[in-house]
């Protein structure tokens, strides 16, 4: 285990520093035969892509995917996908003060103490860049799931302290990524932008949520014990950058009520009335929708002037540069749709293994 | 990955279910040269013990862990170590009516859509029974860890909506233990064992919050990316019966908080003022105490009339039988600190393998 | 990695030393509904055990094993199985001696160098008992191969340089096992046992050579580049006590030979004419009979005096004693033939996981 | 596990089609702050490279590495480092006649059986061109390795029938490495060369052997029971192309060897006498050198007509085109030192973890 992996029969490693020359990664254990189709993919690449809107970061990164190895006559053969994307606007100098200073409730601080050593410039490997490569992989995964029938649809729920409350349908994903903050209601968009243009005027930034709801998951998938559906949905969702937090179906709320009420009692075609275990019971798939949510925290790089300290623990003064985001969540839900989809595909095939 | 086995170079694979013969597992990578305190384990493993408390189930199971392998004259030998603890108080009998009925939000249901087969007594492998070998190996990592100044303190801060809202130091864990909920104050201790009474009169159950804080962990451990510290102690914690959410520090408060607030700045030795981070930053710790919390449902098994289907997708009504448990979540806090300390103890030999 | 594991999809783990009160193990991944014939799995341990022949060491063990989990009226659960064989007759005393000293050829020194630890007594975990927890796994992986129509034969085909050198074919299984040595001939069986029960009388030991040949493995079956089946096979082997060698097809043969008469060429069903290949070609079978060789060195016990250190590097002179085999190749068989079913299991079904 | 991935704590992952845009691979663990020499490590992939010399394939490739990230100002960061080679010579068309023809002893049959389709030019995946990547890996652990006195030499000792019989001492790498073949003698390279020569006019191939010495390595290496370091080693050198047996030590000689004469005895520093055992006892290493030897079976491609099958099982005729070599072995040196340094050092560091 070196940290930089993911998966089991499915497997993605991930290489690249934030202001080195690429990116990329090796997808491991896609089945031989499938038809990608390369513009919806690169439409999940935009979805994260800086600059796409007004109120992400502005970098401009094309983020052109090109594949280098196991895709032969636009079908897979089987063998690692190799890829990379490059790195375009490395804006360096924006960084040369950071060099030695640990920027607050970033990365630096750990990494040199992990590593003595840092690429210093964005914060290197520890940079959100890196899931663009895991969004590569996870258009890959969710094209072959929907050829399963299995749907990832995520979207946010929650900018600050404006939640969504409605009732979630897919047939509401095209509203709410018709949306630059990619929620599901044109009403609730208005107010989560105007939220986050104030607080980037303020050079401050906010936190949110993101709920993930997967149909068509069949009955059976998940290990038992360890290796539980959830925990493993939940350890993919909580390395992505900014996220503090996983509940799955009841969640935290769960913890005020009874039994009586949050037991899901079956129908009589073996689904359930209600779905407070979010899909999974005892770690496996019950065939109800998976459904869970992600916190996120506000971004750590805000425009205001901090006080810190460098690599002697000397104090020094940092003032915001560069271009960042204020709230990070509309460009997270393909990062948070691509790792669900690597889940679900890994243990797809795992559970497959067994069939007689 | 076949779901029973966890870590890397610390594993732990288990076996056995609820009414077999025994329960069990093999601890492999436990450096060599420890001297144990079996005296201490045994403690632990009384803490989950049924029949320990009037809140917890009635159970007779006296869990006496023998040891097989991996320890000769008191000391680890760097070897597997085998153990195992055997079921005595098996009432199968009661659990003959489940042969065929699936129960509400238990785990019966998609073990049989996975597997075809199960043991139906007790849940089988999906019963919490199982922690009894997570405890066994977590005792054995928490006590090298304590010899390496990291101490693991769980304890319950919530049960339905009775909130512990104290501030956290070691001083408090004899206080939490000495009571039977394992909550750090007198008081709300008799407020939430009285709840628990009334809610097992009504044949029901109840949620409930841990917190664990985890301190003397050195800056520095922990990997980039996809195995993040707080991203394994995510799983850890979710493949824990009966969880529904993990958070870390801020969790999910950090949504509605601003950058300028959520920042934790630096002190002057290297540490924060604040530690919303929870101990963690870029999935590397950063030397302040780890802190998160786990949210678990209300158990399953309700002494209450329920409504369900059988095997062939038939109507039954299941009337609630057995010894369980109106709330698990004080018998959990040695869980929550065994799978702790086995993440806690895998992630420092990895660090410790880099050491020049 | 902590060494005692075995295995993806499949995954054997293993404990246990020479002389303490039990070896065992946990087997992972075994699919539900499959029926066991407990009867047969006893004769595999029998076939490994010593006091089965007047060639092997008299040590008494009954080595009957006990399932604790993982299988409910007489079928498998797809749970783990848990399982564990009593060590009976364990005369620490002969080894007392050998508490501080190194044995030439044995890991004493080396575990000693490693652990600091060890437990002296008969090899400790070193010790080719462990094997028996292998044998019970492997049984397990033989017969549901069989019933996939995959059929393992291991037989000696070497003892010193006594060569069997005939063509085998699976009906020769029943003359092989009918001999003490293992090989399929009774004329060779003769001259061999001969050969065991001089050396022996020297206070002595000799090595020896397995062949084995897998027949009825479907194309396929295999995984490109680092975990090629032959590779895989190859590792499973040499972690086999004793073993120096492995090849496969052609082997050490093969320097020899030219491309122009090594090529296995086609027939017009897709079989090859020859089988230089050994059943497997760029790391994937190709539907002819796998078909291998492990070399075994001599036993490192031997009943003569040797020169060696102890602990303090100061010369301490060790005299045989205890009960040992002149000859470990006849009990090797179905240890080979478990490890083998073991691989074979695990990459059927990762290639299992991929069918559409 | 999907093939592709090698190692535990060094984990190298690769991609790449042997005609398609470039091979690359990430390899993930390397500690930080390591200074790497690249004209050193470029000389690595000298060795390997086709060209090189008159009796190796002609095929032109500059295989100039390009690090796409993991190393900042010439130093390792300990983040993964990721890397490529572009594919410059492809020509494809020499294997136009191969897109439905399998060659016979290649990998076409077997990749077609288990993937349904395949990239069928110059073998695509399954081209020992991807070993490249292996070379680049290698070549950054062995400068680690250097770094902490262990040094490994692999060198070419047999052609077809010629074999060389002399004693090993690192002295004599200059030598070797200074004939085209990579023996270190110049009368027999001579005559191997000459040998190699001969076989090419025929449009034959021939196999050869590789050893390998490995000085330096401290007792204590490797872990008990599956994953024994001759095991891995073992692995890892039957993952390598063409490769078709491994013996360590007395290897497929002891099985003609008494105990008496093969059992190493001590000397009074804890070294030994002879090294039958390689190095190695019960799968850890004794600090004496680690002594191996590799199998290679002659190249499947030759220049001369072969009858096969194509992919409806007809009959066709392959006559033999594009670029070969007669002999791969010299060219193999690399290879191998390349994966033993990156077993040496994953095992180093799973060591290194348990240090107090």
């Amino acid at each position: 285990m070196a940290g930089s992996g993911f998966g089991t029969l499915i497997r993605l490693s991930t290489f690249g520093e934030s202001h080195g020359k690429a990116i990329g990664g090796i997808l491991e254990g896609i089945p031989a035969g499938f038809t990608l189709d390369f513009d919806e993919l690169q439409k999940d690449l935009d979805r994260r892509r800086p600059g796409q809107s007004a109120i992400v970061t502005q970098r401009k990164e094309s983020d052109k995917v090109q594949f280098l190895s196991g895709i032969f006559d636009g079908k897979t053969l089987g063998t690692p996908i190799g890829f990379l994307v490059e790195n375009e606007d490395q804006r360096s100098a924006d960084y040369s003060e950071l060099e030695k200073a640990f920027r607050p409730s970033h990365a630096d601080f750990t990494y040199h103490q992990k590593y003595g050593a840092r690429d210093h410039r964005g914060g290197g490997r520890s940079s959100a860049r890196e899931t663009v490569s895991r969004v590569v992989a996870g258009a890959i995964a969710k094209q072959i799931l929907a050829q399963k029938g299995i749907r990832i649809d995520a979207f946010v729920d929650q900018i600050g302290s404006l939640q969504w409350t409605g009732e979630w349908n897919s047939g509401l994903k095209e509203l709410s990524e018709s949306t630059v903050v990619r929620v599901p209601s044109l009403e609730l968009a208005g107010k989560m932008e105007e939220l986050i243009r104030e607080v980037r005027k303020e050079g401050d930034t906010i936190g949110g949520r993101i709920r993930c709801v997967i149909e068509g998951v069949p009955a059976g998938l998940g290990e038992p014990v360890f290796d539980k559906l959830h925990a493993e949905l939940g350890k993919a969702m909580l390395s992505i950058n900014a996220v503090k937090g996983f509940e799955i179906g009841s969640g935290f709320d769960s913890i005020t009520m009874k039994g009586s009420e949050h037991n899901d009692l079956f129908t009589s075609d073996g689904k359930t009335k209600t779905n407070y275990s979010g899909g999974i019971q005892g770690g496996i798939s019950n065939g109800m929708p998976i459904d869970f949510r992600v916190a996120f925290k506000p971004v750590a790089t805000i425009m205001q002037s901090q006080e810190t300290i460098n690599e002697s623990f000397e104090p020094v003064s940092l003032s915001g540069k560069g271009r960042h985001d204020p709230c990070v969540v509309p460009r997270a839900v393909p990062i948070v749709e691509a790792m669900a989809a690597l889940v679900i595909l890994d243990y797809y095939l795992i559970q497959n293994s067994y069939r007689q």
